[in-house]
């Protein structure tokens, strides 16, 4: 049979839009007999700033992503621009020209897929997403093919690979915070502003399009709870270690009968598990369902290889499709149903851990124990680091399990003593 | 839209089958909510023994596969009735008269799969397969799919849980494997004849499908070298312990520039490795690609509620285009490719581990070590466990790496000597 062509415009050619040029180009014979279709990058849009010897062989370059759209030898629009803004104008107009488009833009998603997939089924398009949550890891086709005839329980894990970098630097070298986030800015795996990583966001659009998925419904990625590792510090592993585990910073969705609980946070893992061998800038989803009980899925979560395979691999499905003639929008309940997902309101109980850094004075411990008392919370363990300065004490309390709202109305309090440095570090540990 | 209805005939009503029904009675509506077809068991074929207690409401009962075959009530076949005698018929006279197929038949693949798979694009029909290999974990719809504008360069993983758990019975309570085995048998883990999950047939089947998928080209399985645990130890449970490490049954299969390197055996793994950290019945794949990197899918590898969800993910697929009046085989180029995979003929070197158990008395140590040094091997590391009685003396040699046929010819002397009480144990060590 003849080759059918399937010509590509790349928007946004930064680190992904070259990778994901780079694969079909490099394993464009392999796409081919696999699949049947010859993908062609044809058009790419870049900022001037990027170097002319990127961009791929024969492919008509634009600066501005509207010319790119009106370039008739343009099938299907890839966007790895980010943000918001362009790239939504950008999706939109594509969709409205009849183009199928993939996108690794969770930021996008995450506040607009309502709109887009929309769109999408209005006319009768496919939008391929994978790349936009944990890179080269193909969770989102495995929650929508591989569980449809399972019910999903829970979906948690490790989604921002920057986070897990310096968490897992902090562990093997024993460095500040400050210290593991420089390297990192130095190593390429955090932006110069690297809050969107280190705050919980990047994980938090992440993980709002995995529970949309999971459980099929709405959910404002503003409603998620969302903390960061910003104020984990040295001292915070080297008690983990006491306790025989470590940090990671989890995104967790689970449903429970009061509703869904959803959160980003720093969570202590126990070393034995799973969770605690993900390390460095990889990823991990673990979901739980009915039938299918525990499975994780780990891998690459970033970087333009990883996240452009999962690019590519879109393209390839929608290729296909594009070159039998039939395009088919899928269905994505999660993303256009018009019911909201039902948040709960009162979380199970879970077991904490606290550390608090204080000016040393007589009767701090009891004065701290009494509020937790008064809460009737129990008090699993305490210790206090010695040989520490006067003027900046930390000590850690770990508690029984209790439901969020009962310990933050005890921090709430404790943050209030005068002899508090600065606030109460709060870590959920893991069940 | 009116909803399609799709009649299954399941075939092999055991486990698998008996879950299989209960998904798709129980998450019945879930299932039409996602996919937009209904699915319907309206036949079962089983043995006389099932109680009929089990059997889904409404559906026809048969004894004879060949009767469910002529019900015109019956869209699609489910085989699970395992092995290669009625299952190789069944399947192929249901791709004849026009029916596809899913199947959770490890062994009909890898000994069957060519003319299957054939016989299914000649008649433009689908077959499902996903669980045949790792039971709920979705791994050959991900190299298929997810991996398809990769270059994978190796596939290996823990495939046989019947066999993990005996291991880690044994790592955790220190028992041996004779009475790990009795114990797995008691909890239903382990058949009554155990040897197709000790003996590593079990994962060669799986491997073979596998290495097929991901190196696209026809593979015997009987050229897939084959050792189980069966003589696995609880001194070397003890022994790897004092390594660091721990014992896994693995399947692995590594493209080189030599060709392709496969085999199933007992390797020892460093703790802080991914495979150790698979416990009980769970499977685990990795794979490693140019351009993925390195991933690793986990979870439940065999039990119905796993391996029916599997059953029912294809179900759902092949339903979808049935209802949509599309069937259409998949492309699967490792089961209709006329090429056959290259082995390696030049195994690349790696390291191994070698227990002893000898008859006491002098000497032994510097014959062996004579071997080894002839073979111009260098040992790594040498111990004889203490206060053993005289009669049965373990001790443990490891050495650095090494192509297997030199180990190999070393062991074969060393196996000659008229001290040894039972052949050489061997197994890889990881990299």
């Amino acid at each position: 049979m003849t080759m059918k062509q399937v010509r590509v415009g790349i928007v946004g050619f930064g680190t992904v839009g070259r990778a994901t040029a780079d694969i079909i180009s490099k394993h464009g014979d392999l796409i081919s007999h696999r699949s049947g279709v010859k993908l062609a990058v044809t058009a790419v849009c870049r900022r001037s700033s990027i170097e002319p010897i990127d961009t791929p062989p024969g492919a008509r370059v634009y600066s501005d992503w509207k010319q790119l759209l009106q370039d008739p030898n343009v099938d299907v629009v890839v966007e790895t621009m980010g943000g918001t803004g362009d790239s939504l104008q950008l999706v939109r107009a594509a969709l409205e020209q009849g183009k199928p488009v993939v996108t690794a833009n969770k930021n996008l998603l995450a506040g607009h897929g309502d709109e887009l997939f929309s769109l999408a089924v209005a006319r009768r398009l496919p939008i391929g997403f994978e790349a936009s949550v944990a890179g080269g890891i193909p969770i989102l086709r495995v929650i929508h093919e591989s569980t449809a005839g399972d019910r999903l329980q829970s979906v948690h894990g490790i989604l921002n690979g920057t986070a897990n970098y310096i968490l897992t630097q902090m562990e093997t070298r024993g460095i500040e915070f400050a210290e593991a986030l420089a390297e990192a800015q130095k190593a390429g795996f955090a932006e110069a502003d690297p809050s969107f990583d280190i705050d919980g966001q990047d994980a938090r659009d992440k993980l709002c399009i995995l529970a949309r998925m999971a459980f099929e419904g709405g959910l404002d990625v503003a409603r998620i709870p969302t903390y960061g590792i910003r104020h984990v510090r040295a001292i915070d592993i080297h008690s983990a270690h006491r306790l025989d585990s470590t940090i990671r910073l989890v995104g967790s969705a689970e449903q429970t009968e009061a509703g869904l609980e959803v959160s980003v946070r720093p969570w202590l893992v126990s070393r034995r598990s799973m969770l605690a061998k993900v390390e460095g800038v990889n990823n991990a989803v673990f979901l739980v369902g009915d039938k299918i009980g525990m499975q994780m899925y780990y891998g690459r979560g970033a970087g333009g290889d990883a996240t452009g395979s999962a690019v590519v691999s879109d393209l390839i499905e929608i290729s296909k499709d594009f070159a039998a003639g039939q395009l088919n929008p899928k269905n994505i309940p999660g993303f256009l149903s018009s019911q909201q997902l039902k948040l709960s309101e009162t979380p199970r109980p879970v077991s904490w851990y606290l550390r608090l850094t204080v000016k040393d004075q007589r009767g701090i411990v009891a004065r701290v124990a009494e509020v937790i008392a008064q809460e009737a919370i129990n008090i699993d363990s305490l210790e206090q680091e010695p040989h520490l300065p006067k003027d900046r004490v930390s000590f850690v309390i770990t508690v029984e399990p209790v439901s969020e709202p009962i310990i933050r109305r005890a921090i709430h309090t404790i943050n209030e003593f005068e002899f508090m440095v600065e606030p109460v570090l709060l870590l959920r540990i893991e069940d």
